[in-house]
């Protein structure tokens, strides 16, 4: 036992037993993201393999409250003070992770994790039956629990602040509206201007070839390859597949990502594995010295997406990528793809969705106001303005409002989307921070590496990952926000401008605006 | 927290809180269920993987110590004074747990789960590269630690017995010894027998409709199916792949069960899904009452190895199960079974194998002295009178000895078993105990199942598997012993001579002796 007192002179004593200490936190979590993994992608379908899940990872979670709460890690956090700016980064998110805790009663903690198990159950019998009425009562246990969790850790905060800041630190209200009004205001008649033109120029009058009959399990093979050829380590990692596509599992060495592949698109399994190698790499990329310490861990998950994104469409759907994987389709479905140019390939993969009904189905174009509608209807049911039961028609109305989309049924409404049977309220607008964050980073590397694009179209992926690796990955949680993180990798904070001008300069030459 | 001193009148809140730490013990162990089974199954190749999900599993195992040997724990134990039969035995098989584990301090509890993983990795590499100088240390260290362990937990008993009890509850060295002695007196005659004849009479000149080139995913099909029709539910479970057929998981809902496959060899991957099958049917049966709680576990390994034998050889290598397997196998491999007879086939299943190698690849007639082999060694580096660095010359020797075979690399020597490679000394025996059990209790069902044999060669089997799971399966551990098991399942001890009379029965006919 360890005496709160301690005597002076063993900071350094302190510091490798706090290490020791948040390592077993790590540990445990590790299993947590097996055991997360196995439930969406291997667990029997029976419902009581599903409750017996639930109940051990509610046990585990109040395990690891137990341990994170303990007065004894708390004072070793106070007592504990390396020099180094990567402990002391260390050290500082330890401590804001131990005063979060805290906050939290075993019993709130436990309830969080049956109601996650739970409620990824309940969504995903209610999506299949196309029936919200039966989610909804999940979702008000949501609210009720988000914001009685938020009032207790961050009672100076409001809620939607105080929620969002679990998923990306530092971001608030405030400096989102700023971003997203920048964003809105271009894309809101960039999407106006595409809609008129209906399709891309070179695509006019032609078939558009990723649409057809593939066979999925030659999808997976390509899949595989294209991860693999980005540079995703199967020694470290596995790929597999799942209704709603994730990457988690056990840490840097066991990275598990899955994919969908449906046999008549080929653009969505592709663009979907390529996302998910994105954050596969950043996970795979985390700093091994620090491994099972906070400061190793991903910075949050806009920086997370801006991982993915970059390398689903900075790098996936640009014009170099293009020659690249036309050679890998071409050996896979030789006879689809035998007249195939570049240039067509490239309009077909970046054709705005119109109509645009399903997120994670989207184009970049269309993409930011599906964050942007969610990031409305979540603060106003955490504001208390928004009630759950109205949530199908809010829905709905926002997306022929700014989508001009009439949605016909629930199931590719207001319940396509896995992140509110978590209760993840504040996660979405990290998916268009993210996106931005992309944009920002790819220019500062092909700033930094000679000839990018040539190399892209060559199938070198390799300095830019490694760029990626020293820049982004190995950095961790080193930086208080993405802001302070961009002023290191790029020189400016995040610029939602440079985002805007990006996506009017690609879309003006494919559409001939 | 709860004081030391209960006040009296409160045995049943006492009872009912001491579930409550006893269900959360056994959550935590479906996750070390989990974890194992991911290990062996679907866990990436990367030594970082293997290193991670040791320092995992061994956090946990410390976690499930910690709680395993509670002073509350203690005190409940002592205080719960339930009425029921089965809450007594409940208790008290908890009681023992708890006086187990308590003796052993919490840096063995995790050096045992860091041991089981690392040894597991060099174990398979050393199998691989038939190098037993790479697999000998980590034995050395398993001795010491199992040595020091038993000396901690049950310094009244021999080394061997003290181990052995954490298998087969009650089974000492000498009754062991008393059972053993029938066997080999009964066995090693019959083996000279046989081997004098050669072949099976039906299949003398006839080629071995088992041996040729089964196509693997047909064989996994077949497998499957098998399974399935015996009784496997697959929404409570898994089938997959891994070098070594186990059946783990995580409790009675969610039981994976793994096989292998071979091209050139149908018999294996069949007898070995069969085996599987027994095994998780005797864990899917448990009592769902009971849940979490001790007395709903499996009464111990040999009971849980007469469940595998009892399905894999009183039902899957016996005549009347041959009717049913041939159209299985006629549907799957037509070709190949178009002409074979279940006459034939049933002599093709129970060659009695010369030589006789691998153990599991073994017979019913030779399986016997390969475990009685194992036992003798594991007994001699138990007692200090074997060293480690003996045993692949005293293998050798035993196997000439006992089977007349000679060994000419580890890897179908010493190396084959995975058992040593996680410390589980004691382990062997059961697999005897378990086919003599079987044979005892297929006896039993026989005279309580109208016309068995006949509905076994029609396919119908749930009248057996509910006969085992009432007589067997819910029972759990209730008895103290699996002598006292057998009292309420057949109304006698385990009999080793009916084992015995039972193979010579059946080879005498099939061998013509």
């Amino acid at each position: 036992m360890m005496s709160a007192a301690r005597p002076p002179g063993h900071a350094c004593e302190t510091y490798v037993e706090l290490k020791a200490r948040l390592r077993e936190i790590s540990d445990l979590g590790s299993l947590q993201g097996l055991a997360g993994w196995d439930e969406l992608t291997m667990m029997p379908s029976g419902e009581g393999a599903a409750e017996a899940r639930g109940r051990a990872l509610a046990t585990l979670a109040g395990v690891i409250h137990a341990k994170s709460t303990d007065a004894e890690l708390g004072a070793l956090l106070r007592d504990a003070k390396p020099t180094e700016a990567k402990d002391v980064a260390n050290v500082k998110r330890a401590t804001e992770a131990y005063e979060k805790s805290t906050k939290v009663p075993s019993a709130m903690a436990k309830k969080q994790a049956e109601l996650g198990s739970r409620g990824y159950q309940v969504w995903a019998k209610a999506r299949a039956e196309d029936d919200f009425t039966s989610f909804a009562p999940v979702l008000k246990e949501w609210v009720a629990l988000v914001r009685e969790k938020c009032a207790l850790v961050s009672p100076e905060k409001a809620t939607y602040d105080a929620s969002m800041d679990d998923y990306e630190r530092g971001l608030t209200s405030a400096r989102l509206s700023e971003i997203f009004t920048v964003v809105r205001n271009g894309v809101v008649p960039l999407i106006e201007e595409v809609y008129a033109k209906k399709t891309p120029t070179i695509l006019a009058g032609k078939n558009n070839p990723l649409l057809g009959e593939f066979d999925v399990e030659k999808q997976a093979k390509l899949s595989e390859r294209v991860a693999v050829a980005l540079g995703f380590d199967m020694t470290k990692g596995r790929l597999d597949v799942s209704v709603h596509p994730f990457t988690g599992g056990c840490g840097p060495n066991d990275v598990r990502m899955t994919t969908r592949y449906k046999a008549n698109d080929l653009a969505e399994s592709l663009t979907g594995c390529i996302h998910e190698t994105g954050h596969s790499l950043y996970e795979q990329g985390r700093c091994a010295e620090y491994a099972g310490q906070p400061v190793s861990e991903a910075h949050g998950m806009g920086v997370h997406e801006s991982q993915s994104h970059l390398w689903e469409r900075m790098v996936g759907l640009s014009e170099p990528f293009m020659h690249f994987l036309l050679s890998e389709l071409k050996t896979e479905f030789p006879k689809d793809f035998a007249d195939v140019t570049p240039e067509v390939l490239y309009a077909a993969f970046n054709c705005v969705k119109n109509p645009s009904v399903i997120r994670v189905e989207s184009d970049e174009v269309t993409y930011p106001l599906h964050v942007i509608l969610r990031t409305e209807l979540e603060m106003g049911l955490l504001d208390g303005s928004i009630e759950v039961d109205q949530l199908p028609e809010l829905w709905n109305e926002k997306m022929k409002k700014y989508l001009g989309v009439s949605i016909s049924n629930n199931r590719e409404g207001v319940l396509q989307d896995v992140h509110w049977s978590s209760g993840a309220f504040g996660y979405f607008p990290t998916y268009l921070i993210g996106a931005i964050l992309a944009c920002n980073i790819f220019n500062a590397a092909k700033r930094s590496i000679d000839s990018l694009e040539d190399k892209i179209s060559r199938g070198e992926f390799a300095e830019l990952r490694e760029w990626l690796r020293v820049n982004v990955h190995e950095r961790g949680s080193e930086c208080d926000s993405a802001d302070e993180l961009m002023m290191l990798v790029t020189g400016k904070p995040l610029d939602a401008h440079e985002f805007v001008d990006y996506l009017r300069a690609k879309y003006v030459k494919l559409y001939d605006l």
